[in-house]
């Protein structure tokens, strides 16, 4: 997932990108960062941690100037140090640079390969290493060109904030894979943001999407430069409506929690199921779940309390307490369960580990009969979007039916919503990027060297 | 609100009152504390903190003993000493001893004065001393015994759970003011807790409410001993079910989220609205709210989301945030509520400050009208249950009438559920204590000296 | 160890008091604390930790008031909480107290029995506790009479700083075995401290030694008032010379660096050498050292380097690395060992592990011969004061002869200075204490169960 | 200053580099970090903060391999990254590469600004950087060739030592300006470092400088293979033995604690004074002063307490307390130096604050003169060797004459070794670079753009 944010104008961009990284902690809580601007030299603080641990007060005071690029990392595997965290900034030919990255290049092992032969080091995996590469070794003579330059020379999903000492330049790649929206500040500075609940709580006016292919350049005392690089191709993740994204956030235009409502209702028409109760994995399930008992005229309660209390350390249980960790996290209203027939909602399902363990508490907790509903379709092809991301052999659905699933979890019955059936929930007005479920790796990527280009 | 936890007979009575304080974190967050006993000496932890931030591994293993009483303190105003946390350790005439005590007694200083007449000092202010104190001064020759001398010179709220080097003892005041349940450890050991959630996570089968009036007798190698050391005057606090239990938990043989979900439907009857949704305040009034959803009839959508990430450090806020304390917890879905007629849900109003942020935010996101519901009755009395508790003067309640609190909150309206119908919800077999809305300090105290006796 | 403090009209105690326990930081390194008090109350921190780790400026800055206790403790076994760290505070009959206690009381246990027996409670195991008990439970009106009361009921070591909410009492025992001075502040107030290196960095005058039997009270508005409670019987103890204190303080008139450098000349009096070097064992061995090359007219090097990087987790070394511990704490400038007779010289013998691997360190540096000078008598009898007091058993010099010693640890020679040349260094104006070297209980305890009194 | 360490053939390399590092803290306390390599892959760890405190063992376990590269980061300014510590790693045509250097290269913007205008980038205002550019931008096919490549190009000092997946390569510049030394590890193994005390900690056993120009090939199986890329031109930095090592090192055949022994007795010589008692400024003066209290035949004491204890926070002093910091580190021992006429010895004098506080505190302590001397020469011209460094602006010996200084800071006289004292304490066999003395920027340097080269 990741998130990112860039502010142009603002009288203290570090405050402003601090509190939008702070609405935007759901999209990566692995590490944060944040470079500032003004307009004589860049500044830049970033370490491993949540938005609120990282940044102090004094910190965010020592950051000066009014432009600034943020960013939230999802966890990646192993890396104890704040080497891969962004911004990533460098010195190059024409002063300093600073760049924030969302997405995923499909093209990168090739792009790096160029340059490594041309003797080019690589201190880190990221993306984003190639990118100030790249245009550091543009021919061109103004950063614009060079960031057209190697705008040109990469290929899948990319969301780009890039911070000169003075200007600010905001991409998003032509298929719009990632989300990114503008908005203005109440003072009259601008913001881009992976999501539009950034711009609720620093109290910005959203104006309107990036386009897919659009280049946006904020320059001091004009109006932002927009610039149409590439003809669109909208292919929005469709996994930022299921998973991803709040649901107070509108993404392309729809709002997530209605679309999450809509997926629900679907799913009711689809696989509809004789129940005496529709229940919520919390908090992910809740909208869906809402859907579905509407679509069903059947009641619905959060007949499942999630524990928000999380420690560091893990103790060892006793042999009396199975399923722990699940346990620890969520617990069924034993009261309203049972004897009930209950249908439980959650937004995906990728391994089932978890799933098992709630439908075996249902049924401890004295259900009748579980039938479990997801609200996206079976996920049969990976998309790298982070540590999380199983291979293909750990996803459930890419081996067993739904049947098999079903009896394998102790669940009555399962049922996912159609690919179809999601096109339908989320509007044909538009191609969504369905891969994980279709496997259709439009952005150049394949299922072998996986190009969904959702990454981060 | 505190809780605590009492084991005995378990092969590791440290690990399970450690899960069963984790299960009861939403009690009291400030401290934490277990001693265990192994027959020969007693152990103890405390620390400031959350139960699964003071405990490691390492810790609980160095904590022998198939008993442990445990408990989690409310927060206190400004202490940062540990010294004011539970357990309570002693040595004294007849060996070691260790309590843990939720509740309040109404004539501590009475007692207390008596004690220091006769030349004891006081460390602290909890009222655990107290006890500790009358037991040691007693002078009977048994623990049980001294036990009772103590029991007939406290009055006010306790559940008790006292510790020696091989026996346990728990006692629950006459009126039952504080919930405390009895269950059975899949091994064969007992536990007691605060709430019966505390059971569910270690696996404990629920056996029964310890009676008011009651002492528990834990022994070696014997059931344990029930004795009726009063008459039963059945008082249980109504806030355990309009706010301070988990919605899973059952008090008194009433499972919370359903009391909640009557207060709800008796709300919706005693004051509806013409609305187009009900919306909670999350999570608190969740279950109240689909519960008047369901008596009017009208949908219910989860339209404000929680945001669970909270830092340590405040960061003062640029110019353009306002409200940014509630913007920072709770953010509403505007495609929802954008046009729209709506109820919100909430559990209780005590200052009115956040309602009144939760009112405007809401009509900013567009909200046609807002009307605030509370599934309690008007809060007139003080009720000492921790630092939060306001003076008579700041309740909004003993000030203002419901028109004019909504006058100033900018609510289109405000209902509250009546005393009466309160009662309804609960059910008219039990006479609930409902000091802080009808001031009837049954207990012994008074509007003055309150008594509510709900204390900790 | 431990060190006490008392401040009286500063105009900010808190902080005077806090510099006091950094300057005496040497003298207990476990926990710390503060009360002070503003006339109207009494307000307390205290906690695990060294002294500028515990204190923030907020905390000082929240303390009001000129009167002030501190209290430094010295590592006692196991215990995790803050429960048994100073000053220890109570309420009683006449209000609030606060107690700072240096020493050991003989008498604890029957003092303590007694008073469990009229049936009182101990939270810890503190000597403080039994003071604060004592003074309590006096049947006296006066304050200042239930002290003297109390006074009169306990044996030992004691250095005492007493504060209620207006009054400052400071009391050393008849024997004035743990050292206590008076200072003036230089804006009047008044300082007593267990060491005058205190008096140095607060800028305090030295006025002169609190005698031994003296009860000191400070009162607003007035001198201090001193009252001699019993005739002096004057025995400081030894080790305060040795070992304990910092050589720049002054001792009941005598300068610690000054007395061991005298030690160090007697030293080489009573067991020279034919030697090339002399060496310290730094740091506590340097004047002894610089005595005994003085004595002898030979070459003195600071020839053993020592390391002032400790880290918290230890590293398991690889094999090669003998004797880790000391070496990453000392170690050896070959170059200047390297084929000379050196005598090396330490404080004092207590299990002579260390001292071992010192030695041979110093034979693998290169060393042709080593001799081992001790500038204390053979310690023959334990002495509680503190954690790492050994038992009898672990005593090397009651098992074994200095021959057997030197043998064992491969020296080619150790010496020990008399207990008539420790008498003759200090001066034979006064009795020392010199119980561990030759068992004599002059302050009612014995060997079996130790009443050097000297602990804390 | 800095350390480095290079370890091959180890059993286990990151415990080697590990206590290596510990034993070379004093060179630099801000950052630390090892990397290893264990044939197929380089593992990384690198934070801010002291050795001891920065690895865990579990780290260290998780770091395979025989070879390890280490180094300790003396402070820079401002930055709160770990960006900018090493080792540093980048990926590059033949693979992974980890580099370490100690130095300061003179030439670095103008190699910087060409591979920039080549198209490079830079994250980090490292050296390392620079270094690693070179390598992977160089034309030749094996390592060896491309690390010779980049030897020709840069200019200054440098200790190297550099680890691909099974190789290392460990270079001094032609200078020897900084220390490098080779030892055998007991098992077989090898180890380069900074000084030699590092061989003492882990056991090792010192083999050899490496020479001036050396470069030494570390691979599998195979003796070390030496070559000489440059003819020495031998120019140790004076500073290793004035300040920077530690007393047991030896560096380049030379021990350091009897270099400042010679120094002081140089000093003697040179700046004699009719005084009673010679002191050390704690621990830096120490072998300086026990040389210059042998040479004048006056006693030497450590009459000078330091104290080890310090805190992360300053606690604001009441009033009176002046000249707090250096009096919260440093306290005479009044009683030896009252009424004498005293010779404080320091290593070297740069701004004079902390002197002129000395010499005011030993006149307070009751001294009846101070005389000031320092065991090297006037310091005229900036060296860049970290955060402390000053321009020449703040170098107190640019604008006064020792006169002039001794009045302004009390003292009764100053006086200094003069360079060609200095020379010959140290010997004349060998060229000592002594640019902070005479501004000879023999390395190419000049006093405008400073090219001591002594930086790291």
């Amino acid at each position: 997932m990741c998130a990112i944010v860039g502010v142009f104008g603002a009288k203290k961009a570090s405050t402003v990108a601090y509190y939008s990284l702070f609405a935007m902690q759901h999209r990566g809580q692995e590490a944060t960062g944040i470079s500032t601007a003004n307009g004589e030299r860049i500044f830049m603080y970033k370490k491993r941690g949540m938005v609120a641990d990282v940044f102090s007060q004094e910190t965010l005071d020592s950051m000066e100037g009014g432009c600034a690029v943020g960013h939230n990392r999802y966890s990646t595997a192993g890396s104890e140090s704040a080497g891969d965290s962004q911004p990533v900034f460098a010195k190059y030919k024409l002063g300093e640079i600073s760049v924030v990255h969302n997405g995923n290049l499909v093209n990168k092992n090739e792009v790096r390969n160029r340059l490594i032969d041309r003797g080019a080091i690589f201190q880190t995996d990221m993306d984003t290493e190639n990118i100030i590469h790249l245009i550091a070794k543009s021919q061109n003579d103004a950063l614009v060109d060079r960031i057209k330059d190697m705008i040109y020379k990469i290929e899948g999903a990319y969301c780009l904030a890039i911070q000169s000492r003075s200007k600010m330049f905001v991409i998003r790649d032509r298929f719009g894979i990632r989300p990114l929206s503008l908005g203005k500040l109440k003072d009259g500075g601008w913001i881009v943001a992976s999501e539009t609940c950034a711009f609720d709580l620093v109290g910005a006016e959203f104006v309107r999407d990036v386009k897919p292919g659009e280049m946006l350049i904020f320059e001091e005392g004009k109006e932002p430069l927009s610039e149409q690089i590439f003809e669109p191709d909208y292919h929005p993740c469709a996994f930022e409506y299921i998973y991803f994204a709040r649901p107070d956030s509108i993404i392309d235009g729809k709002n997530v929690y209605e679309m999450r409502l809509r997926m629900g209702r679907k799913l009711a028409e689809e696989t509809p199921a004789d129940i005496d109760l529709v229940l919520p994995v919390p908090d992910s399930g809740v909208a869906a779940a809402r859907g579905y008992a509407d679509g069903l005229g059947v009641p619905f309660e959060m007949g499942i309390v999630r524990n928000h209390y999380v420690g560091r350390t893990f103790i060892e249980p006793t042999q009396e307490i199975r399923d722990l960790k699940v346990k620890m996290k969520l617990s069924p209203i034993k009261h309203l369960i049972r004897g009930k027939r209950v249908a439980i909602i959650d937004d995906s399902l990728v391994r089932g580990t978890t799933s098992k363990q709630i439908v075996r508490m249902l049924k401890e907790a004295g259900a009748k009969e579980v039938h479990m509903r997801i609200a996206a379709p079976e996920i049969k092809y990976p998309c790298r979007y982070g540590i999380d991301t199983p291979t293909k052999q750990e996803l459930v659905s890419t081996k067993y039916t739904p049947e098999e699933i079903a009896k394998n979890m102790g669940a009555d019955s399962l049922g996912f919503l159609s690919i179809e059936g999601l096109k339908e929930s989320l509007g044909k007005d538009r191609n969504y990027s369905l891969v994980s479920f279709d496997g259709d790796y439009f952005a150049g990527g394949s299922a072998e060297s996986p190009g969904c280009a959702g990454g981060c």
